[in-house]
């Protein structure tokens, strides 16, 4: 008895590189509707969404997406934690945001993992993706999609 | 000449929502036996699994899980970090624990992955899996759990 | 009809256990090369890359490879960040290095996820992959990877 074809193919992947052009500089760029809008394309109903950026001085980042100062507040504390220009840098080639920016990235992710279930990404009801750009100039971000599912 | 069935079956995706209790608001709460048994329910013996939050003042973190004190030194270490009620948060509708969550959430992780090897993910002898609760009000989370694999 | 053969088996998985020596102590490894040898031997062309470290004192991190002032800038950073021997630590079995490595591998990750894509983990120019030791003394460790792709 022949399995129906649908079985045979069921499982596979897609991938695609998204540019988040970080043009205000160090702050935090939201990305959900053009993740969402790729998921939606690929037509993959359940799987694994993985977002990686390729680069050390800048992040991904899921947060609150509701209110504006949830950001505000996070650079500030980030300002604080890791000083630009740290007299304990020596890395600083690219003036006194390249090291801090380093640091940043290590204490945050550059890749997310999330569930796909019902054609979307599983966010809660206030969570957003960022880009969250560390430098002080604006960059174009390189920004990798792969889904696999089915 | 047919190839056996279980060829064409044998990858394939499971997922589920778990709902971990904070009982004791800010805390770590281990929940890796709920895990385990889910992950023994589908069957799969290999595969990547995927945990998620979906909240942004609560995080995931694989920990000590043999002596509560490295739970504690945490805690202490963290609420030093980022002080609750800190002078520079804008962000304090719900109160003093309001910001420093989404902080505390920034510097740890909201989602997990680890691979699925012999029916069990792959945790080292001392490695258990926390929610960490960074209200201090109890609170329901929904953790999505995602695993592919054969 | 009869589909082709390769759509039957072509999604599958492989897994391999690394082990990294932290020779010299708290310091940060390169295992890059490792990595994508490991992925080349596959043969898997396209998938989903994920390295997960088996222990809760050393973590994984992808961070500028080409000049090793970052790795320094970092690990100074790290060490006032978080000071060994901090009195408010009671966990203080193994030393002064030991709550501290707990609490760094918080703040960083065990484990990584990385697309493959065209045989290879699409790591950027700059980027490459490190087991950072926390601990002061050399140690064997165990580094799981798996994937799963075509």
């Amino acid at each position: 008895m022949p399995l129906p074809a649908f079985l045979l193919v069921s499982m596979r992947q897609a991938h695609h590189q998204l540019t988040v052009f970080s043009s205000q500089g160090r702050s935090l760029y939201e990305f959900t509707r053009e993740l969402r809008d790729w998921v939606s394309s690929t037509d993959i109903q359940v799987g694994m969404l993985t977002v990686f950026i390729q680069h050390t001085s800048a992040s991904l980042l899921i947060q609150e997406n509701a209110d504006p100062t949830v950001r505000a507040d996070l650079e500030r504390f980030l300002a604080r934690l890791v000083p630009d220009g740290d007299p304990i840098f020596q890395h600083r080639q690219e003036g006194p945001d390249d090291m801090s920016a380093h640091v940043r990235t290590a204490l945050t992710q550059i890749y997310l993992v999330i569930p796909v279930v019902g054609g979307a990404p599983v966010l809660g009801t206030w969570q957003g993706v960022f880009l969250y750009e560390h430098r002080y100039e604006p960059q174009r971000r390189k920004v990798l999609l792969h889904l696999i599912g089915e």
